[in-house]
């Protein structure tokens, strides 16, 4: 089975000059097949400031009405989106950028309101993910094409939708497992989950559904650290071979924490 | 030789929903493989408006400083693009949006400063076509998609670039006319080349090198249409099999004034 590697990167690293050349740079150094995605949260919510829309925020996700949506779709699927496959392409990987619609990549719906602290909270034109194609993944994947993706889907209806750059990741990681050795690779502030959040040392190696019950009984793990390693099980549970979370600049599969069966 | 047909679109119509609605039907309807090519200048003076970005043009052309790259780069690329392939995945069409930085479709570089009227005039980062990858574009049309290709190019050195709509479409025609007999439809505002322009009625079915040249010599084509049958007429040397201007309505190849040997 052929190995892909999936890295999802958070709007931080995207939007830090010398973060995101280091970033490229060791993207580009990963071995065969490999997909980037992208967050883009800061430069969403510093334009839509410019613009004098309001960001609302509930439970850390951004409540997005037809403003907010044109905002995204700008920032997230141009701005920042064409900016990595260009300096991709100057690096010599063949990149291409896709949202959920380009090539029906990864299809949702719009998510119905819900209930979050006893208050109807409607986030909006936000997708859950119904579906990744793996065909058309695989498809731009074996023509030697890198896909670079927004955090945007479609619904099928004609309506782009925001969705969460880990959700995109997870997903997309599901779908190619499907045809391909993965590795699904979450870059983040920290090196790793760790047993002491003061302590950068303290990197624990290695997660799977036995040792997360515990870290997670024992207080070790909290916070939003719990639905990271959730999300990844989730995705070591739907044929993913190995998800590592790590620092964005240690992405070479060597470091961070394996989160595995 | 298979049949491809590369449809451009200017702004004015994608941002007028009806229009929109009904050009994205009509595209749908194009039988075979086919081209989205689509514009967005009004919407790029709107929104680096509403960012107190001041719009300058020379000669009908952008200026492109680095702040109206950033807007063309969201607008294009982004609210545009996603947009259009959204809508046309709606309509069962796999499209798939792309800038020439992806899958390194269009590759350009910085036009040189100009002397324009006797000033020198810097477009900034507005982009002169070096190629366009047949290759590239071929592997994704012979995979069942549809290309949607915002009017951006890249430098090939990290740096994504301003380009015309017109030049994407015709350099992309060009590309593809060496595997298919390519037909590239400009779509305006006028139902064709007219021989009175007064008078929509007056559409000149033809054009080749020998009329135009009568044409252009007893002043029947002057003005803006000049460029545009120029440049058609350039397309059909390089190889594209006819070039057609039609109204945005009349898009079957069956309507409008047809440009060929």
């Amino acid at each position: 089975m052929q190995k892909i590697t999936i890295v999802k990167v958070g709007g931080a690293v995207v939007e830090d000059d010398a973060q995101l050349a280091q970033l490229l740079h060791d993207f580009a150094a990963i071995e065969g097949r490999k997909v980037l995605v992208h967050g883009g949260g800061r430069a969403a919510t510093k334009m839509a400031g410019r613009l004098g829309i309001e960001t609302q925020m509930v439970g850390g996700r951004r409540v997005t009405d037809a403003k907010m949506l044109e905002v995204v779709t700008m920032v997230y699927g141009g701005l920042v989106n064409k900016t990595l496959v260009a300096r991709l392409q100057a690096l010599g990987i063949n990149a291409i950028g896709l949202s959920g619609a380009d090539a029906n990549v990864l299809q949702s719906h719009r998510r119905p309101p819900r209930v979050v602290d006893g208050t109807t909270v409607d986030y909006g034109f936000v997708g859950d993910v119904d579906a990744a194609s793996h065909q058309s993944l695989s498809l731009l994947v074996e023509a030697g094409l890198t896909p670079v993706m927004a955090p945007l889907t479609h619904d099928g209806r004609g309506n782009i939708l925001n969705t969460n750059a880990d959700t995109i990741a997870s997903e997309t990681a599901k779908a190619l497992a499907r045809d391909y050795d993965t590795t699904l690779i979450f870059a983040f502030e920290k090196p790793g989950v760790l047993a002491d959040p003061d302590d950068d040392h303290s990197v624990i190696a290695t997660i799977t559904h036995d040792s997360f019950a515990r870290l997670k009984a024992d207080g070790t793990i909290t916070g939003g650290m719990l639905p990271k390693v959730e999300n990844a099980l989730a995705a070591v549970d739907a044929g993913v071979a190995r998800v590592i979370i790590t620092r964005a600049d240690a992405i070479d599969g060597r470091h961070g924490t394996v989160i595995t069966r």
